[in-house]
C-alpha cells in the first residue's frame, strides 16, 4: 500500500470545514481563547485548568523589549531595507537563536528529563559547573528582580499549575543564588504542563511577532528607508590599503 | 543637538521596568489578554469594548490550513533540512506574501483610502473590472461558506464592532456575487478599529505562526530528516543530455 | 492525462547523473567558470563570449560593503542571537529589498521595457518626474563616482557586451547629471545579455551571501553573544509610565 | 577609552573606496575571479595557486540539485505566495541546514580536530561507532559515484591542493567501504586550504542561491500563484471531529 507524501495529526481541511485537532474551527473561535487554542494545538486536548489564562500571560509578557533584543534590531535593517512586512518579521524571528529566547528549549529540555531521570539539584548544578556551562534560565543581565518573572510564577502557585518542573527549575535558581529569568519560568510551566520541549522556543516566537511587526511598520513609517550606519561607530581592524600583485 | 540612532515610541527598557505604551508589563500580564495586548501595541491605547476579544477569535481563526498552505510546506522543508525551530518558522513566515495572507494589508488599504476618499461600491468594482484586477478579499477556492468568516462576521455585528469598513467589504462581496473571505472579514473588522493597513498581514503572521511551530515539530518528531520529492513527480521539460563544446 | 505536483526546466537528477540545463555538471565543473554557469542556468545557453567573466566581475563588485548595508547589519544581529551560519545569512538576504540592491530588478525593468517600448531618455525622465519619483540605478549616497561602476562600464565597453539598455542607462545618468550608479550600471550590461528583469535581485543575493557568510562568522568568532544596544542610542517618545485602569 | 559598537576586519568603506581586506575593489574586479575573491574574503590573503580555480568548480558542483533538495522545494513554495526574489530565497537558505549541506560544517570540524590532535581513521571510526553516529561526509542515499566527488577529488590531487584533511575523509570512507560524498569532498579541499569549519555551509549557500533564485523565477513566471498541495496527498491521523465540550 502506497503511502500520502504529507501526513499530519495537527488539522484537517475540507470544502467549508477545518478541524484543528478535531475541533470545528467555528466553534473554537467562539468559545477558546487563543492560549487554549496553543494549548489544543501543541497537547491536542484543551486544557481543564487555567493553562489558557497562563499562556496569555506568558504570550502578554514577550511582546516587545525595544531595541535591546537583537531579533528586534533584525527587522528593524531588514524593514529599511524595503523588504514586505513578513520578510522583515521573519529576519528577525531567525535571530531568537540560542542565546535568544532558546534558553526556553534548553530549559525545558532540562527540566523534562532532569525529573524523568530523577535528577535533583545538587546533581545538576554540580553537572553543569563539571562541565563549565552556563544552566539555562537563570540569571539575567538587565533584571536582578524581572517583573514578568515573579508575575508569572506568582499566578502559577495561586492556580496550581505550578508543579515539580518549575519546583526544580526555582531549587537550581536558589542554589546558585541567580533569579529564576523570564526564560527559566516560562519553561517550569510549560513543562509542568506536559509541553514537549521541542516547542520550547515556540512560546517565545509566537509573541515577539507581534513586537517585530509594530518595529517594522514603526521603522517604514516613521524612518527614512536604507537605515545607514555611521562610519565612525565602525572601527576596521584589517589590512591597510594594498595593491593586488 | 545630536539625535539617537534608535527611536521607538512601543516600548521601554530599564532595570526591573518594561513600559509597553507605557503600561507596566506585569500589569498587562495580570489584566489584559493577549488580544488586548496586540491592539495597544498597534493603536497605542488600550481597547475599550470587546476589540480584544475579537481579535482573539480572529487569530484562533488563523492558527492552521493544513498542508495546503504554502507557507506550511515551506516550513516543513526547511524543517526537514535540519534548522532549528525559529528558522523552520520563519521560512514559512516568509511565504505570507500576497497570494497567501497578503490580501488582509491589500483589502485593509482599499476599504481605508476608499472610506477616506469618499468611494462606494459601484465605484471600486469599476476601477477593479477596468484594470482587470481581482479586488483582495474576495471569495475562496475551497470555502464557499467559510465557517470562520461567517463566525467572525456575525461577532463584529454583535458587539457594535462592524462599522463602515467591513459594510463596504460586505457591499463588494454582494455586488460580485462572491463571499467576502477570511482577509475580507479581517481587514473589515480591523480597519473598523481604526488599525492603519500597514499592519495588515500582521493578522495573519501572529497567529500562524502557532501552526507553523506545530507542524515544524510534527516534521522533526515524526519523520525522518531530508524529506525527499519522488523523481516521478516532477516532469522536467528541459535540454536533453548535452556535451559542453 | 495527469501532470506531475512538480516541472522544472533547470536541472535533472538521477543516479550518478547531475545535469543542468543538459550539462553534465562534472562537464561544467571541468571547463566553466562560476560566472558561465550563473549565464546558462538564467539564459538556458552557455555564453559565447566574455559573459561569463564580466558577471564574474559583477559578483567580485558587491560581495560586501562593510556595516554600512542594513544586511549586514541584519546578519549580525541574527548572528549574535545564537543562529546557525545559513539562517544568519538568510536574515541579511530578507534585507535585500526594494532600496538595497532592489534597484537592479527595478531598472532592469525599465530598460528591457523602454527599449521593447522604444522609450527613449528624455520620455522617460520626464514620465518619472511628473510622478515625482526617482529613477532607479541613478545617484549613491556616499560614492560620487564609484569605482565599482567605473570599472564595469568600461570592461562592458572594452568587451562588446554594452549594447542599448546600458546605453540607455547612461543616457539617462547623464541627462540627470548624476553618476550611473553600481545597480544601473549592473542592470545596463544583464539586460543587454537578455536576462530578464525578474533575475535582477539575483546578481546582488549571489554576492552578498559572500559578505553574509563572513560577518556572521566573524561576529560569532570575536563577540560576544546577544549583541545588546546600548539604552542611550535609543530615544524613547512613546507615553509616559501610567496604569492599567 | 570607548569602543565602537561595530568592528570588522573584513572591509572598509569610504567615498569612492571600497576596500575588501585591504585590496581596492576595483583591483580585484580586473584581476581577480569570484573563486578568489571568496578565499580572500574568508582566509585574508589571495590564493597563491590554483584555491581560487577550485573554489569555482565547488561551486559549479552545487548551484541545483532540482526538486530532490528541501531547499528549493522550500524557495518554490515561498516564493509561490506571493514574495519578493529575496525573500524566497532566504526560505530556501533557511532549509539548508544539518542535514542538507551542513555536513560540511561537521566534516570539515571533524577534519580539522582530527588534524590538530593527531587522530587518525581508525579511532575516529570507532568513536563515532561507539555513540551509533553517522560520519559527517560519507556516502549519498541517490549517488554511489558521484560525479560531482570525483571530478572534485581528481583535480585536487592534480593541482596539488589536497593534503592530509583530504586524505583523511578519503581513508575515513575507504574504511566504511562508502563513496565520500560531495560534503565530504569539500572538507577536505577547503580544510586542506586552512579555511575554519565555521565557514563550512558557506560554501553550500554561496553557488545554492544561484539555484534558489532561477526557481523563484521559474515559479512566479511559469506556474500560478499559490502551489496548492492536493488533499489526496495528505493523510490526517488525528482525532475525529469533535464538539467542544
Amino acid at each position: 500500500m502506497s503511502e500520502t507524501f504529507w501526513k499530519t495529526s495537527l488539522s484537517s481541511v475540507e470544502e467549508n470545514k477545518i478541524l484543528i485537532r478535531g475541533y470545528r474551527v467555528q466553534d473554537l473561535m467562539d468559545r477558546c481563547s487563543f492560549g487554549d487554542v496553543v494549548y489544543l494545538t501543541f497537547k491536542g486536548e484543551l486544557p481543564r485548568g487555567r493553562e489558557g489564562r497562563i499562556l496569555e500571560m506568558i504570550f502578554v509578557s514577550s511582546t516587545d523589549h525595544s531595541l535591546l533584543a537583537p531579533s528586534i534590531d533584525a527587522t528593524r535593517f531588514a524593514a529599511s531595507g524595503g523588504t514586505p512586512l513578513q520578510a522583515a518579521v521573519a529576519a528577525g524571528v531567525i535571530a531568537l537563536g540560542e542565546h535568544h529566547g532558546g534558553a526556553i528549549e534548553q530549559c525545558s529540555k532540562l527540566l523534562q528529563e532532569s525529573i524523568a531521570a530523577s535528577r535533583g539539584v545538587s546533581e545538576i548544578v554540580r553537572s553543569f559547573k563539571e562541565r563549565r556551562q552556563r544552566i539555562p534560565g537563570m540569571g539575567h543581565p538587565i533584571h536582578t528582580r524581572d517583573p514578568r518573572t515573579l508575575e508569572l510564577v506568582a499566578k502559577a502557585h495561586e492556580w496550581s499549575l505550578a508543579g515539580p518542573h518549575l519546583a526544580l527549575a526555582e531549587g537550581i535558581a536558589a542554589e546558585l543564588k541567580l533569579p529564576l529569568n523570564i526564560d527559566g519560568a516560562i519553561s517550569g510551566i510549560i513543562s509542568d504542563m506536559g509541553i514537549p520541549w521541542q516547542y520550547g522556543k515556540a512560546f517565545f516566537i509566537i509573541p515577539r511577532v507581534v513586537g517585530l511587526s509594530a518595529h517594522a511598520v514603526e521603522e517604514v513609517t516613521r524612518e527614512r528607508p536604507f537605515r545607514a550606519v555611521d562610519m565612525k561607530d565602525v572601527t576596521y581592524d584589517g589590512p591597510a590599503e594594498r595593491d593586488v600583485q
